[in-house]
């Protein structure tokens, strides 16, 4: 079985320029962090786009889309920030019911040492090898159907959304 | 649900004595693992052992099956060195059928910065909130039941005993 | 013989903040650093403000000039933000030439794992010791009489004024 | 103004063997340091030998010895174990007492991520700028004549050898 990983960006991958002083994108630290977790799956990595969540468009999504609807896979996992996971997930549900697809990402940039984006990547496969086709959230250890989990922005983690 | 998280000792929890020049064991890292993963699973941890498991001794397996059937929990993570963690599982596995017991560890100590224990710990952690009772081990990105699998100690991962 | 270390901020101190996406200033990193570099040296350490060296004012030099001279040490190193730090340099020379003054400071924060501050912080602290009184600027290795440097903003060096 | 560093093993480059679970030696770190720190010294970086210090002959230290006579550089940092560097020190102060020369090492190896040897490099590299010919042992922040100094085995770090 292999495992489609798609990169998209966020905070996952944020880099420090120490010219300027800022947080940017240069490549993904995806296969660096699959290396160091000595992971033995078939991952297949594709860097689909490198951006920030929040500037995700509508015609980004539908790439996001296009890209899971045209790989061989079953089973896909993406790296995504976090301030706008859901709304993805949305279209990838509606766009692409026969998958199982997890989202995931990191609240810590992975090149910042302290990043939660190691845990979560260890995660994400592995709740994509076990669940049945559909579009769930990774993230702090759990996974959630995509329609019933919000990011609690105030606290910084991925709760249920209360009935 | 709570799951209970055993703590045995292994590479996973090696630290280096800077008077000897050599590895030993103090405390476990995985509080500071599961905060770092900022982990918002209800995770119970306790410290049953802290040993190299190659001097694992019967007597000790015995204490971590105890461990095992004695917790309130359904869904149990050992943390336990990568040599012997087959064996364990097999004592595990005869002696309480009902839970869902997922061992899991580390090639390189979480102390010494490049571990493979955070993502394994995040792998871990979502195998056992999704697998049916029984006895599995997550290493590499990878679960196995315990029955189906050796470590290789050539290459230094785990994979399917061959047919 | 003690050592003043003075806190002023800097790249240096910087942090991620999680819930933003931001960095921001916390507290100083200079204990633990101090602590990881096993220094056992008599260090009296005072944070004087947290500030960015670009937004630091004439008031702000004024008030690390008077720390300086206020101090009983005769030997002091200050930790600063690289954009200005020859500004603030030139005022504690013309304030307070009877004490062996090195600033120093980072291109990467401390907290970022990959950064050159604890190299930097050696080697002011060494430097401070072997030096007459003056105020200098030790980065890259190098210590520079403060009116001879100039930082190199598209590089992220310093290098010596060209004659 | 080249300084040469020579390398010869100690904590400072041991690495993890994660197949056998010990430390051993593979390359050295230096160069990658250097980097880190930003290093804008002109460093001619060469290799002696890879040993424990508690494993080096005589015939090591005749080695080590020659290689700073032969070197046209006059200021010398050499990276060493910490149990037998003032044994090393001796002998190049009695061989070449016209260069400046400066042993440096580690108490944890760099690899391990919370190393002194980041620290200890930036104070080495600075004091061999600064100080008169002569042997002397830069840890912990301090530099020492080598005929004055001794390893405290029991704490961990270098002292003065009481009057």
């Amino acid at each position: 079985m292999t495992i489609r990983l798609l990169i998209t960006g966020g905070t996952f991958d944020k880099e420090y320029d120490e010219l300027s002083g800022t947080l940017y994108f240069k490549d993904t630290h995806v296969q660096e962090m699959l290396r160091l977790g000595r992971c033995r799956l078939d991952v297949a990595v594709r860097t689909v786009m490198m951006v920030d969540s929040l500037e995700m468009s509508d015609a980004d999504r539908q790439t996001i889309l296009a890209n899971c609807r045209q790989a061989s896979e079953k089973k896909i996992v993406i790296t995504h920030g976090t301030d706008t996971m859901v709304e993805t997930a949305r279209v990838l549900a509606a766009g692409a019911p026969d998958k199982t697809i997890v989202l995931t990402g990191a609240m810590v940039p992975y090149a910042f040492g302290s990043s939660d984006g190691l845990f979560n990547l260890g995660s994400a496969l592995s709740f994509v090898q076990v669940l049945p086709p559909g579009v769930s959230i990774a993230m702090n250890g759990r996974c959630f159907p995509w329609n019933l989990v919000r990011k609690n922005t105030s606290l910084g983690y991925f709760e249920e959304i209360p009935m």
